[in-house]
């Protein structure tokens, strides 16, 4: 065996296959514009080429401050095969974010899409960072895409890095999670194994590419040699005219995103057309999984973290669930499930690091190993512990599932007592007149925390504060049920997470500020 | 990145996976028996328990000759977990050759099914082995199995062995193919891909699991949590029988064993029951590919040898392709390909080792390397070129799939003019007669060689050598029509394999005691 030598995983391959085996097929739809798989590989190889010609060596970082598009997608591949990893940031984050970021990352040379100039022209400037700009009057991406040579650097070692993703970070300074080439192609082989994509899948990026690299969907739907349809900003409408226009077979977005999107159903339906749907990034409920099913949408359930590639985990879904009751069939699908086809068995653990019983009830924190978990944190010392800990509280049940009950730091300790979120969050849901909510603590100088839920109603229906509250309480143990309702819009991260860091912020701020105590007694 | 350690890729990671999550539904039907997929994993662990007692140590090589069947599954599993490597007999070699290669593997074991406990028993004899038997009045294999412990031995090393499987060696002594678990993993990964393997599946064993660990779809399936269905020894009316009793989805055969299928198809036809062929091994004719899709059953084209794992190619069909007239179908689907979805791009070489153009008529050699090529042949000096060469002479369309011209042995050269066999049988396999041919060089004192036809004749059929020469040649040039057609019955290998080289022996022994020899001139 001495001198045998692998070819290392990198997810790039991919494309060097679908350049040829779907040379002429359509891999990209952005707005107007049309890229063949051919000219896909052939733009990537250029990108690595000018990417080069600016001074960018293999093991440096390039920053992409992009929307959903071509760019994005050539960023993906261009990147790599110049010997770079990427770091795609957020465009919600703040200036000074991005530049914390570029900084950190020690990106010299900022690709941006022309809608996100101004920003990105403020972060290369504070950083005295190279900019290359994407669309738009001032564009010179094609010019220097034109006159660049196509370049590959090879890959001398799978664990090295190809993509750098900072944690959304809504507390504290974000922090650079270490992708590898070996994890990004494993994950997303299994991708497309578990989401069927194929030479005729048709895929629209409605959850951001930025966001774990789309879950690695930038890899997995170019190895199906599969369509990748762009939509540079979502909106439901124009997700629906996509779908219809297109021949949308697949998407991905979180719950919330799915919420907003089969609210804004055009209404009519066109016989026949199904999209499978992969979600998560949050428990989708009961009640949106039965609205999608009602809507021609096939729905898988994936978990992840930024830390691990994206969805490490996959609801699979078992063939023999689909003789269950309605009811039953949303309850088995609204579990995470167990680490996907190329993932460690996910574990439920104690704080001792053992096991909790397979009973369904015993809560433990989740924890991952595995290819397709991250190296670890760049500038951060490597992880101790070979099993890294989520930070998401879950039961394991009989039949191997995980389940979350909530974020370690979602929980509510009221009276001494835990109160998971999502289970209040479940029931509320289940009110009709509810659209979407978020139950938070709030702190309580008799019971340490109570429960204040946050609560979107549906266009055209109404509910009360009294009325919902006793409506929990006829489901649910009644300390659990929330202290005080309140309506309006919910806080979003631009991945479509409810911002519950922002509303517990707001309430400990009109705590301390003596504006909200309560005298009930959280149970009775 | 220090001390940074993956998980090492392993085949049998499938099975830990399926024993959890497909606990409970069933992973193999094996005549009466069932065994679910906790039960499959049970046994497989309970069987390195036992061969570890045995003596079995991490490093081994254990022999199975066994039918298709729940032993030879569990042993693809157990012989890893023991932490040693598989050694596959194919039944139809000679005690001779079996013990050859029970010694040259190292092999100290041999696990045997009942119905080959004669030849085994003699090998062990021999050998000086142990030999396990699993079933029969003899079977002490479920003894052992009661008795053992579970173990899993873990993977240190993914380039490690997990198989050694001979070469077939119709001349020669066999080689021991290297397969690691590495290469293992990854290609039943692109198995289940390809084939869409998926947990409703239900998976027919007519090919051999001890051809290139059938193809790795012992461990594809079984990372599915697909349902196994063993077919013990292959006869068409037990596999026409078996796809209906359980509902048979995909299965895999060489070309002549689905000639044989279709020609024993019980002629009615139960409504909307579609099979998922994959096939290789040989070039499947046009005509053969139009039965089969006559017959509903949906044929992938794979191609590949023992050296690469089986399929290293696919013949990857392209959505559009489906527009095309059945006979552009028949010929766009009888190329060999692209690598597979884990492989690296294929090559067609010229002897300088240079890339044939991509004319679609230029020949040169298939050249392959990556992940899901052997490590080499054991005991041998590992290949000194990084690109293994297959000795299938291919040319490169300009689509970028290879298509197989012929096997570098079987080119006949006549009067200094090269004759691909591989035409003229696809020539005479289009006349309604002929059921099957191989076309072969007899030693001629002119010419060199001359072309002789093997004929067998479908059943009701009829046709005289005169009327098939004529017919080929007015179908191709002159020189390339056979000088004798002979009729019967073709010799196979256990694979289905034509056995040319005993075809062409006979020939050569003919030709030596001057009973052949041709004043025809080889063209006109």
């Amino acid at each position: 065996m001495a001198g045998y030598t692998f070819t290392p995983l990198t997810p790039t391959a991919f494309l060097e296959r679908s350049a040829v085996v779907h040379g002429h097929r359509t891999a990209i739809v952005d707005g107007d514009r049309r890229f063949t798989y051919r000219e896909f590989g052939e733009r990537c190889r250029r990108l690595a080429g000018a990417l080069t010609a600016t001074g960018v060596r293999p093991g440096d970082r390039v920053a992409a401050l992009c929307l959903n598009s071509h760019v994005m997608l050539e960023a993906h591949h261009g990147v790599p095969w110049a010997g770079a990893s990427l770091v795609s940031l957020n465009p919600r984050l703040s200036s000074d974010e991005h530049a914390y970021i570029v900084r950190h990352s020690g990106a010299r040379t900022i690709i941006a899409t022309a809608e996100l100039l101004d920003r990105a022209r403020d972060v290369a400037l504070a950083c005295d960072a190279e900019l290359v700009v994407a669309g738009g009057p001032e564009d010179d991406y094609e010019d220097r895409l034109a006159a660049a040579g196509q370049t590959v650097v090879p890959v001398a070692d799978e664990a090295a890095l190809v993509a750098v993703n900072y944690t959304s970070g809504t507390t504290g300074t974000p922090k650079g999670v270490m992708y590898h080439h070996r994890g990004a192609y494993l994950q997303s082989l299994a991708m497309a194994y578990h989401l069927g994509l194929a030479a005729d899948s048709v895929y629209l990026w409605t959850l951001p590419m930025f966001h774990c690299n789309g879950w690695c969907f930038t890899w997995a739907v170019t190895a199906a040699g599969a369509t990748h349809v762009c939509q540079r900003s979502f909106d439901p409408a124009g997700t629906w005219g996509l779908v219809r226009e297109h021949g949308v077979t697949h998407l991905c977005a979180a719950p919330t995103v799915l919420t907003m999107l089969a609210a804004g159903h055009p209404g009519d339906r066109r016989e026949g057309l199904r999209v499978r749907v992969a979600t998560g990034g949050a428990p989708p409920s009961p009640s949106l999984l039965e609205r999608l099913d009602a809507l021609a949408m096939d729905v898988t359930h994936l978990y992840g973290l930024t830390e691990t590639f994206g969805p490490i985990a996959i609801n699979e879904w078992l063939p023999e669930w689909n003789r269950e009751a309605p009811s039953e069939r949303a309850r088995l699908l609204s579990r995470q499930g167990v680490g996907n086809i190329v993932a460690d068995r996910l574990r439920v653990v104690d704080d001792a690091g053992a096991d909790v019983p397979r009973d369904g009830e015993t809560v433990g924190e989740i924890a991952v190993r595995g290819n397709d978990v991250m190296l670890g944190y760049l500038g951060e010392a490597p992880p101790a512990d070979d099993w890294w800990r989520t930070g998401d509280l879950a039961v394991m049940h009989g039949d191997g599932y995980v389940e979350i009950r909530d974020r370690l730091k979602d929980v509510i300790i009221s009276g001494g007592e835990n109160i998971a979120s999502v289970e209040v969050e479940r029931v509320l849901e289940s009110h009709p007149a509810v659209l979407e909510c978020a139950v938070v603590g709030r702190p309580d100088s008799t019971w340490g925390e109570v429960p204040v839920a946050y609560v979107t109603i549906r266009p055209g229906q109404a509910a009360t504060e009294a009325e919902l509250v006793r409506y929990v309480r006829a489901r649910t143990a009644h300390f659990k049920a929330p202290k005080t309702v309140l309506f309006g819009q919910l806080p979003k991260t631009s991945t479509g997470k409810i911002q519950k860091g922002l509303l517990r912020e707001n309430l400990r701020r009109s705590a301390s500020a003596g504006l909200a105590t309560s005298d009930d007694p959280p149970g009775d």
